[in-house]
C-alpha cells in the first residue's frame, strides 16, 4: 500500500499545535502540559506517524533533510549545535547535513545553490563569531544560531552574552571580591565587546579591559600588565578560558594564589581548557546544545508555515570551580 | 527537457577510469597522468556532467549522499575527515551527512535503519578510537576509516601508527638523544599499545612505558616518576599531544629546560595543544584530512561497483618544532 509520507507538520497541523511543540511532544523534552502531549501522540498515531522512518522514505521517494551551515571549521561550536540540532528534528525524522563553508564566500554560495538544488527543507546558520551576518538569498525557511541576521525580521537564536558575563562578575562580587580586571579578545571581535561592556556596566574594573586576543599567550602576557599598573588586584574576569587558563598559569609561576590572592574566571567552559587550567576554572557554559534545540524548534516551525521574527537571547549559565571557591 | 541525472560513475565508465581516479581528475588533485585527467574531462563534457547538481538533482528527484557514522562526538576526529571527504565527493556533487552516535549502539542501529530507508549511496564508518569495530551490517557499501573493520574482506584506511610513533624516536636518536622514557595512554587502548610497541622496537627505552591517561595531568604525574627513577633522561617521547604538555609545564615548574636538558615528542599534531604548549610541540600529524579523502575515493570506487578489499595504512608525519629543535 502506498500513501503519502506523513510528516511532523501533518501531526501538527492535526493537533492544533506548531510544529516544534510537536516535536517537543514526540521527543519527551521541553514543557507541556500533559494534555497537549497526548494530544500530539493521538494525532500522531491517528496519522501513522512513527520515529522510524523506513515506510515514509521509502513510500514517499524524498529525503527530509535539513542542514546546518557553518563557518566554524574546528566544530568547537558547530558540533555542539549540531547535536542540539539532531535531537530536535530526528523525532520528527529530519536528517541534519552539516555544510563546512570554511569561511570562504565562494564555498558558502556553491553550497546554498546545492542545498537548494537538492531540495533540503531548510538551513540553520552559525558560525564561530558572534557578529550580525547577512541573511542568505534562499526561497527555503532560515534559522540564525549564536550569529543573528542582519535583517530583523529574520529569526535568530543568540546566547546572552552579557547577562553571561555579568553573571561571572557577580559571582566575583558575591565573594567579596571588589578590586576585578578584565582581560579578553580582540578589540573589533563582537564579542569580546559585549562581556567588556557587561562587566564593565556591572562593576567598577580596576582599569579598561585589557583587550588583546584569544590565546593563551595573551593571558600570561595581560596578566604582567595587570599586576605591574595594580597590584592590589583581587580578582581577574577573562573573556575566554583559553585567556583564563593563561592567566592561572602565570599568577602560578609567580608564586600568586589561585583563588586565595586573586580569583580568576573563564567563559566558555569549554572542557579541555576550563578542567585541564590548575586550578580548574570557574566558567560560563553557553550551552549550545541547548542553542540548537531551539533553533531546531523555530525551524520546524517555518518549515510549516508559520515563521518567528526577532532574536532570541538564550541565558548562559555560570559554573562554579576552584578558581573562585578553592579546594 | 528531462533526461536521466549524469553521474561521476558514468563519467568513470565513460573514460575507463574508477570512480575515485574520475573524482581526483575532476578535482585537480592527486597524482594523475595528463592524458588521464584529459580523458576524464572529455567524458565529462561529453555526458554533460557539471558540477553544478541543480539540474540533475532537479531532473532526477532525487539526492546523492553519503553519511560519516562517527562515534566522536567532540569532532576532534571526525571534522577533519569528513573535511577530506567532503573534499573528493563535492567533486562528484555527493553531498556527506555527519551522524554522530555519541557511542550508543542503539542510536548507531537507528541511524543505520534511517539511512537505508532514506536511500544514501554510501557509508564512512569512523570513531574517536583506533580498535578494530564489527562490521556494520547494511546492504550498502561501506568504507571503515581510523578504526578498521574486524572483517578483513572489508575495506578500511588507518593512520599508520607504528611508523608515525617511530619516525618520533628516530627524530629524537638522530638529535643524539640516548636516554628516551616514554609516556602514554591507557594500557587497554590500541593506540597507545601500538605506538608504544612501535618505540621500544626503534630504540631501547631507559624503562619501560608508562601507561596511563590521555591528559594533561598524567604527563605531569609521569614526569616525577621518570626523573626519580631514571635521573639521566635526556628525551621524553609521548604518546599524545595532551600529555607532552604536561611533561613540558612540569619540566619548567622543576627549571629542567626542554629541549637542551631533556627533548619532548607528542603525537596527533593537535593545534590547541601543539601550538600553545611552552615550548611549542614536535609532534606526529595524522593527516585526518587525506584519511578521509582516501576513504571517499575508495567508496566512491565502492559505488561504482568496483569495491576494495582489505587494510590501506597511510603515512603520519613528523612536525619539528622547538620541544626538540630549541628556538
Amino acid at each position: 500500500m502506498k500513501r503519502p509520507a506523513v510528516r511532523i507538520t501533518d501531526v501538527a497541523a492535526l493537533a492544533g499545535v506548531s510544529a516544534g511543540t510537536a516535536s517537543k511532544a514526540l521527543n519527551n523534552t521541553g514543557q507541556l502540559s500533559q494534555e497537549t502531549r497526548a494530544r500530539v501522540q493521538r494525532a500522531a498515531a491517528q496519522l501513522g506517524f512513527t520515529p522510524d522512518a523506513r515506510g515514509r522514505a521509502l513510500s514517499s521517494g524524498r529525503t527530509y533533510t535539513v542542514a546546518l551551515l557553518t563557518t566554524d571549521s574546528s566544530g568547537r561550536f558547530s558540533i555542539p549545535i549540531m547535536r542540539g540540532v539532531e535531537d530536535v528534528l530526528s523525532a520528527g525524522e529530519l536528517a541534519t547535513v552539516l555544510c563546512d563553508t570554511r569561511d570562504d564566500p565562494l564555498r558558502e554560495q556553491s553550497y546554498l545553490r546545492s542545498l537548494v538544488a537538492r531540495g533540503v527543507d531548510g538551513i540553520v546558520v552559525t558560525g564561530r563569531r558572534t557578529e550580525p551576518r547577512p541573511p542568505i538569498d534562499v526561497p527555503l525557511p532560515v534559522v540564525y544560531a549564536m550569529a543573528a541576521s542582519s535583517d530583523p525580521s529574520d529569526a535568530s537564536v543568540l546566547v546572552d552574552d552579557a547577562a553571561g558575563a555579568a553573571a561571572a562578575v557577580t559571582h566575583l562580587l558575591e565573594l567579596g571580591r571588589s578590586r576585578i580586571a578584565h582581560i579578553t579578545g580582540p578589540a573589533d571581535h563582537r564579542s569580546a565587546i559585549e562581556r567588556a561592556q557587561a562587566v564593565a556596566a556591572t562593576t567598577t574594573l580596576v582599569g579598561p579591559p585589557l583587550f588583546g586576543e584569544w590565546s593563551e599567550q595573551w593571558g600570561r602576557q595581560a596578566t604582567d600588565v595587570v599586576l605591574r599598573t595594580h597590584p592590589a588586584v583581587d580578582a581577574i574576569s577573562c573573556g575566554s578560558d583559553q585567556i583564563a587558563r593563561g592567566v592561572c598559569d602565570r599568577l602560578r609561576e609567580l608564586g600568586r594564589d589561585v583563588p586565595t590572592e586573586i580569583a580568576v574566571t573563564g567563559y566558555d567552559d569549554w572542557p579541555v581548557m576550563a578542567l585541564a587550567s590548575r586550578p580548574p576554572l570557574t566558567s560560563v557554559d553557553l550551552r549550545l546544545e541547548e542553542l540548537g534545540r531551539r533553533a531546531a524548534q523555530l525551524l520546524l516551525d517555518a518549515i510549516a508555515g508559520r515563521p518567528h521574527h526577532g532574536v532570541l537571547e538564550l541565558p548562559a549559565v555560570l559554573i562554579p570551580r576552584e578558581s573562585t571557591l578553592g579546594s
